[in-house]
């Protein structure tokens, strides 16, 4: 097992969750999607208010030339957003939404595929309502759920449980013996230890 | 060819350190040691005056974790120094000094299991001394040379160039063609750029 933490403005993220599952497949390892808000963690850590990569102009400008050559490398097609960051807060929580039944992770790759290809505003409900549609959910119904109680809770939990166990950055990977695994480049990584290192659960089966 | 650019108190240019020769050989690529010091263009570009995993605790208790990891795959030893970071200005001279008799590569990885095994102090010219001279230098001849304007111009010279080349961490990697490649977990990659993209010299030879 794996933990996928993610924030949908975190451009490494992209190409990490269009590979994951193929990846930990081929591992035999599942992968738990566990989306989150990464602009408390950045305040609250580092004082900031803004991505490190507006923040610090000369990261920035090497992470939009690394992410064309990862991309390139994967296959993918990648845009520089005319808006970088954008707001994600609703669409984490639709991303939240969807875990019960499913389709969080296609509603994933969507979202990245909105913002880092398309160039959409993916802040905005009428941009994720095709979105919710395309992968078999009721836009209208997720979107009110999204704005719901539960919800909200979840995610505010999903930043609470990144915070405590030394989340910083996107996308990061946490095995099920709490291994901590930060950046795309350490996928593979991870996914070696968790298939290396197994935790017995109470029942003596390992999980 | 491929530029090594590395600052003697980063923690994961010691693992690249003890890993590129081999790499570049079997790559078929030479490699050119630039040592300089990251300190000026942190203070330059994110207003630091400490290592960037002390003034942000979360991520230097993951790096050193990650570090773990890093040094038990490649088989190298480890030890989480009592002091973090060390000045590393007389090393990064006796480094330069050392680039005409081709000894700097040696002493390179000498001062970084000094720093990050043997938890020397290697701001100490008495700690430097017999590193030196078991790389088969002269060691107060060449303290002398670090010293004089010679070597104080050209590690000034470095840390210009790494400025205007967008080098912003260590280790940083950049190809004949200018690609540039940040930390050792993006070694092969620029290696494999390097191989990939030779650019013509005015001979019309590879370079």
């Amino acid at each position: 097992m794996i933990e996928f933490w993610y924030e949908f403005a975190s451009t490494y993220s992209y190409p990490a969750a269009m590979r994951i599952e193929a990846l930990a497949e081929a591992a035999g390892v599942e992968v738990v999607w566990r989306p989150f808000l990464l602009g408390p963690l950045l305040h609250a850590h580092q004082g900031m208010t803004d991505s490190p990569f507006n923040v610090v102009p000369i990261k920035g400008k090497y992470m939009w030339r690394d992410m064309e050559r990862v991309c390139e490398e994967q296959g993918l097609p990648l845009t520089h957003p005319t808006q970088f960051p954008r707001n994600t807060l609703l669409a984490a929580r639709v991303a939240i939404a969807g875990l019960e039944d499913g389709w969080t992770p296609a509603f994933t790759r969507k979202v990245y595929e909105a913002n880092f290809v398309a160039d959409q505003d993916i802040s905005r409900p009428d941009v994720l309502e095709p979105l919710i549609a395309e992968v078999g959910a009721a836009p209208l119904a997720v979107l009110e759920a999204a704005n719901g109680p539960a919800v909200k809770a979840r995610l505010k939990d999903h930043v609470e449980q990144a915070t405590a166990r030394g989340v910083f950055g996107s996308p990061s990977f946490i095995t099920a013996d709490g291994e901590l695994f930060w950046g795309n480049d350490r996928l593979e990584q991870a996914l070696s230890w968790a298939q290396h290192h197994t935790t017995q659960n109470t029942f003596g089966e390992h999980a």
